[in-house]
């Protein structure tokens, strides 16, 4: 069994959690997803399956109508697939056997591309979601227009069809009240700033999505040197933020509040997600300043995706109640921090 | 160098955290210290130191105005003096080679001899008091009145001139509100409880000081057998409380609270007087439940002592702001606990 993104180190990864690349494609001769009927959508997975058979590519394939609520949950905590292909009955996702590659299928689009990695690793994100849409174009007439480019479902992925993201825990920039300007400076470069789980979703954790808002008007390459760009200038400046922390008045008062929530974490006996989410960023921010030894970030990354409902569940091997599931919780956290 | 008292373990000290026998005498020629001239305090040191050296036993000599404020309260804190003592411009003690009597003069009485032992050893601490005052009595003639017994500055002392305690450990009973009950209970058995630095003082961390009111028409091994009873009671109600709360529903939450104390102290970079004594009384209860590995009640007793001002203070070599001696009362918690 190859590794998950969230068991592997990267680069830089006491900021970036993680690096993903998405590609909405979609079948020429095909209805949308919204106005397709169950057969174009049986269509598109033996196609889909047969190109990468006849690439010689192993993937797994896991259709959303097979799978348990909880099953599809813990793939929507492990970035695997969108919230949205939950809910389609028709919808399926194939997965690499090296785990870095998960292809949804008839999501929004019929055909998301999705690699995600540990650290600050967007290019090769990049060449791995474009080799596979290589193999891909071998079998299938993608919708195009020479103008346009790739044509999606929603307008804003209309051109390269492609979403670059990174992952970057910004406590210090979170508590100088930087980050606010951020999210406004970085609109105006078209990119955009979202919480852990995508749009909509909340910075929990001082955890930060940093991704492009257009489509159109740059190529592939010039969408994630963009992100890549903008995400290095950030950690430099969460890095100083950190560094005039520590060089401050402030620092035992920090250290203090950061350790603390480090001893709560390996030995409390019950921890809410709410509880748990602010521990963890506190414990990573402790980690990154070299006050806790023994402990890789990669530990942390675990623990933000295996403390989460769904994983639990599925290490319990049945229904948690809340109560249950914040005592599993806190085993699993006190498990993995305890060293 | 022998260890002092909290350096050692002792029987029950899950829950006895020591025992203690002090015993009071005045000479029989001089006025009572009230009374009396600076003269007369010198008689007496001179007459004690004399009459030990004859006896052949070995003390260390310490007058009370040669010591520093903080080396006075350091020797309050460990319990080998009394905070009366400290005021005593003509008081000295004298401590014994394995540091288990402390002899004051001209505190209250011209003579207070004083054993203090870990655990559960109230009987050893009475033999080994009376010991010392039959090595007085050969060149001391005591004042002594056939009716009352020995006399003392304070009524309440006349008699056996005995006081003896036992410092309990009693979290669950206080929990319960069964100490309430337990302190109008003592008091008709002519016991008392106080807080853990004697008369007056509140009892921090739940540890309680049991100790007999009454000196008069007692001999002093009754005194002794009533408090050992009385605190043998006292253990088994609060080992019973202990299990009762451990089979309920609320074990969890139990086990959750003292273990997030224990991680908060064996992390804080700050630690004020007064959340460390609460902390320490979850650790305690902690321990004694099973909760924690290789730890030792010693390491908590000595704890209970060394993360005391004065003894911080004298660990530091300096005079510290209260900032910098929660910084280092922080530092040696974590340095303990850490295993």
């Amino acid at each position: 069994m190859m590794a998950y993104w969230f068991e592997s180190p990267g680069e830089q990864d006491d900021i970036v959690i993680s690096s993903r690349v998405r590609l909405a494609r979609n079948f020429d001769t095909l209805y949308f997803p919204s106005m397709m009927d169950r057969s174009g959508a049986l269509e598109i997975m033996r196609t889909v399956r047969g190109v990468l058979e006849q690439a010689g590519e192993a993937y797994t394939v896991l259709s959303i109508d097979g799978l348990s609520d909880a099953d599809r949950l813990e793939l929507v905590e492990q970035h695997l697939i969108s919230p949205a292909l939950m809910k389609q009955a028709d919808g399926a996702v194939l997965i690499s056997a090296d785990k870095r590659i998960s292809i949804m299928l008839n999501e929004e689009d019929h055909i998301r591309i999705q690699c995600i990695l540990a650290g600050l690793r967007l290019k090769e994100a990049e060449s791995s979601v474009m080799e596979v849409e290589k193999h891909l174009q071998k079998g299938i007439a993608f919708a195009f227009d020479e103008k346009l480019g790739y044509l999606t479902s929603c307008p804003t992925n209309v051109g390269t069809g492609m979403r670059a993201s990174v992952m970057l825990h910004l406590p210090a920039l979170t508590a100088t009240g930087y980050i606010t300007g951020l999210l406004k400076t970085v609109g105006e470069y078209g990119l955009t700033v979202r919480g852990l789980y995508g749009e909509g979703s909340h910075a929990v954790a001082h955890i930060y999505q940093l991704s492009n808002q257009v489509t159109l008007g740059l190529s592939e390459s010039e969408i994630t040197d963009k992100i890549l760009s903008s995400a290095r200038q950030i950690i430099g400046d969460e890095r100083e933020a950190r560094r005039l922390y520590m060089a401050s008045d402030g620092r035992v008062e920090l250290e203090d509040k950061l350790m603390r929530s480090y001893g709560v974490a390996a030995n409390a006996r019950r921890l809410t997600a709410g509880e748990f989410m602010s521990l963890l960023s506190d414990i990573k921010l402790a980690l990154s300043l070299g006050l806790i030894d023994g402990l890789g970030h990669v530990t942390l990354h675990r623990l933000l995706i295996e403390a989460q409902p769904a994983s639990l569940r599925k290490r319990a091997g049945r229904d948690l109640t809340l109560y249950e599931r914040d005592v599993l919780r806190a085993d699993v956290v006190r498990g993995a921090l305890r060293h």
